[in-house]
């Protein structure tokens, strides 16, 4: 015999036992009901793609984030290009839409696929995950990113997470505090530059003018003070770093922290205040109509203040986002952050085909959704899909066990024979490890009778708890049916309802 | 702008789009509802394993059709380990066996992920495709092989591909031929070696006996007389090749031609031929009781020699199977071959833990019964989940299109509010091309009237195609119905009926 493998998973990837793995199906097929009803079509991509299809225009955060794929086609052609595993939903589907002409427009879109990510591993943090992810593609309307909040609802709701928000906000309404806050297109920064060991220079760097929301992301963890600081002069901070600022002038930050200060759990209210706040502001009126616009069609659905926000303080990685942009969380499960978000992006297709289609989507983190509803124990989750267990009390009635359970299964029934060859004893303890509902047992007693004896689990369960000692529990046979063999199937049915 | 990327796959790699891929979803719902009215638990592992996790004790012919992943840690650790794609589901089940102790005994899990073989690509064989997996781990009895068969002809009948065929044979009864033949446990093969351009040598090799198994998978290919050849003396071929024999003589291969005879379409002929050819074969008999056995157990649940046979000419893989093997055919697309396979290995966990665990499974190859449903045209494959195009006629009616879209989907009838900017042709247009059932208008003259038009699609295809022309389609209007607006949800589901 060869030496033994050490069974083991690379670091930051993981199984889904059945348990996990039934749970997550369940969210999965939850999910895609809600969205099949919107009229949103399967698409499948693969996993591999060519490198700069994934990375082209991409950030160098993303790059060092691609897990590479060996090409074997290089033995040949040592030249052929590299590979790569996607790490989003996003770039496949704008590929595709480049790709196929024979595709509807409007395209609806749902894909449910694995991403790998080869960043680091953390506590929740994996290097593969699931996204399921909706997207509209060709639609200017914001029809269209009222869709996805309401389908967001509508999937929050079907996935009875109890409460949940989803926040909302535009790319556009925060331009607009640049224009207000008079902030230029371009900022001058001074950035400390190591020249030596010990020496260093001043260099001036030119950064765009949405670096300052950059900054205003820190604002839950730096604090007001912090970022005050940051947006203007700089400062150093507790370990001596030097935070460079962006060299706003105290008036220009004011108004910014006006423009912070709208908040308010009515969406009606937060727009008042953005009509005065903007006021003076050229185009604001235009801008914050249309965010109106789709808060009012909310409302007209049922999509209430109660659940849906518009909340200024939302960012999501502007740089990609062109218009709204959503995000939602379980009220219930906070420390899980955003379990769902997305945005209008309208430069989706723009780098393979250089043609602008505007596209509107929103993407479910399925894996931190399932964390969730495992802590808050608003899943079920079963380690077998089985409903009854037939047990194998005597070998020669081998044949009459497999009838039942066939028999069982034609009914629509789940079951699982007992193929293992222990004990009776330890037949029910594989049972109840399970969480199957119903034992059946049959042997010589109720062949001469011709009788079936079905044990409800559960209150077997509830005596054993009392007695304390799962022996006394079988010997008691508590929560125990004897009934007709050819009413087996009615009998189940009655004691599974 | 940057230059625009090329959009485009690897080879050997595809998309799905929204009707392959519907009709995909539907195959693996289907398949899904079977295992586990058979109480199959779903297991999920990563697509990324460690290298030698996936190849450790495989062939050489294996390991080279594993994509390789390149290992992110390495820049920390440049000793860490390789990484590759799993290349079946098997291997990762035998790992998840030996990892997790937890696990039930016996275990029945089922798995449908994407798999992917750095293998060269070609008509109908991709580099990454999904496999649909059940097994039996921990069972040694047979009754676990027939449920296996058993599953495999409840999901083909689920899966309405029409007559099917599984195949089923035992690797002990083929082992009774080398027996039966006096077939010694290592075979002396002289083989031409090339000792320089123009020179060459022979070398004698040892071979096991089962490479009869290997000769002998040739028949449909090579015919008798090849066959026979290279089991005794060896020959050389057409491309002047030559074929080294196995070395056996002309009585050994008589009576492996003998065994060869043996086939009926009825088990129970194939069993008494087993029984009188092998009746001097020490041991054969416990050998041919437990296929009996097995073919007695299918017959009492229904499943007959019409569609399950006992085929002695199926091997599957004979270095890896220990006992029964099955395939499967449709038989209305033989051109698609085995879609269906499996058997039982009971050397599953021994490379991880070196404990000896029996298991049985069957792997469903689920691209290639797409394949073949969607060439039979036995799979509903639609584009798109909508049943209703609710139309944009007029731009003032905007709220009253998404009411009505909101109002079917609520009542669980899938809809597509139009969302783009063309006209009212075109809109019908893409409703067609998507092949939704039912269009929905609404303008002025239905909002002054409190009505809705509905245009039954499949119905005004009929005019149309008498017409020939879609425009006098449209004008004509057939296959449409005006209804009150408060009754829109009941006149839709009296169309879809």
């Amino acid at each position: 015999m060869n030496e033994t493998v050490k069974p083991r998973l690379f670091r930051g990837l993981r199984d889904l036992l059945p348990q996990q793995m039934a749970a997550r199906q369940w969210i999965i097929d939850t999910i895609r009901g809600v969205y099949e009803l919107y009229g949103f079509a399967p698409l499948g991509t693969p996993a591999v793609e060519f490198l700069d299809v994934l990375s082209g225009s991409a950030g160098s955060d993303v790059q060092s984030s691609i897990f590479t794929v060996g090409n074997p086609d290089r033995d040949k052609d040592p030249g052929d290009e590299a590979l790569g595993l996607r790490f989003d939903l996003t770039v496949p589907l704008a590929r595709v839409v480049a790709q196929y002409s024979e595709l509807p427009r409007p395209f609806r879109r749902y894909q449910v696929s694995q991403v790998w990510r080869a960043d680091k591993p953390g506590p929740g943090r994996f290097r593969e995950f699931t996204q399921f992810d909706i997207d509209s593609v060709g639609v200017d309307s914001w029809l269209a990113d009222v869709e996805i909040i309401a389908a967001m609802c509508d999937t929050l709701s079907a996935l009875k997470v109890g409460a949940y928000q989803v926040r909302f906000s535009s790319r556009k309404v925060l331009n607009l505090v640049l224009k207000f806050a008079q902030v230029p297109e371009e900022l001058r920064v001074k950035v400390r530059v190591q020249t030596g060991p010990d020496s260093f220079d001043y260099k001036s760097v030119t950064r765009p003018a949405t670096d300052v929301f950059r900054v205003l992301d820190k604002l839950d963890k730096a604090g007001l003070e912090k970022v005050r600081r940051e947006l203007t002069r700089g400062y150093t901070d507790e370990s001596g770093d030097e935070i460079p600022g962006l060299g706003l002038a105290a008036e220009q930050v004011d108004r910014i922290e006006k423009f912070l200060s709208i908040a308010s759990p009515k969406r009606a209210e937060v727009l008042q205040q953005l009509y005065s706040t903007f006021s003076g502001v050229h185009g604001a009126r235009e801008e914050i109509d249309a965010v109106a616009g789709m808060s009012e069609q909310l409302t007209e659905l049922g999509y209430d203040d109660d659940r849906v926000v518009l909340d200024l303080s939302i960012a999501r990685g502007l740089a990609y986002y062109t218009g709204p942009v959503f995000e939602a969380r379980l009220l219930d499960a906070p420390q899980f952050g955003s379990v769902f978000g997305g945005g209008r992006y309208d430069e989706l297709v723009t780098r393979f085909s250089g043609e602008r289609i505007p596209a509107t989507g929103a993407s479910i983190g399925v894996d931190r959704l399932l964390a969730a509803l495992l802590d808050l124990e608003r899943i079920d989750s079963r380690k077998t899909p089985a409903k009854v267990l037939v047990c194998s009390i005597d070998s020669e009635l081998g044949r009459e066990y497999a009838a039942m359970a066939f028999e069982l299964r034609r009914a629509g029934i789940p079951c699982e024979l007992y193929l293992g060859s222990k004990g009776i004893g330890k037949q029910v303890k594989h049972g109840d490890a399970l969480g199957i509902p119903i034992v059946l047992m049959y042997g010589s007693d109720e062949r001469a009778k011709g009788t079936v004896t079905l044990k409800d689990m559960a209150a077997g369960r509830k005596v054993s708890d009392k007695l304390g000692k799962r022996e006394e529990w079988i010997r008691q046979r508590p929560g125990q049916v004897e009934v007709p063999r050819d009413q087996l199937v009615q009998a189940v049915r009655r004691m599974l309802e």
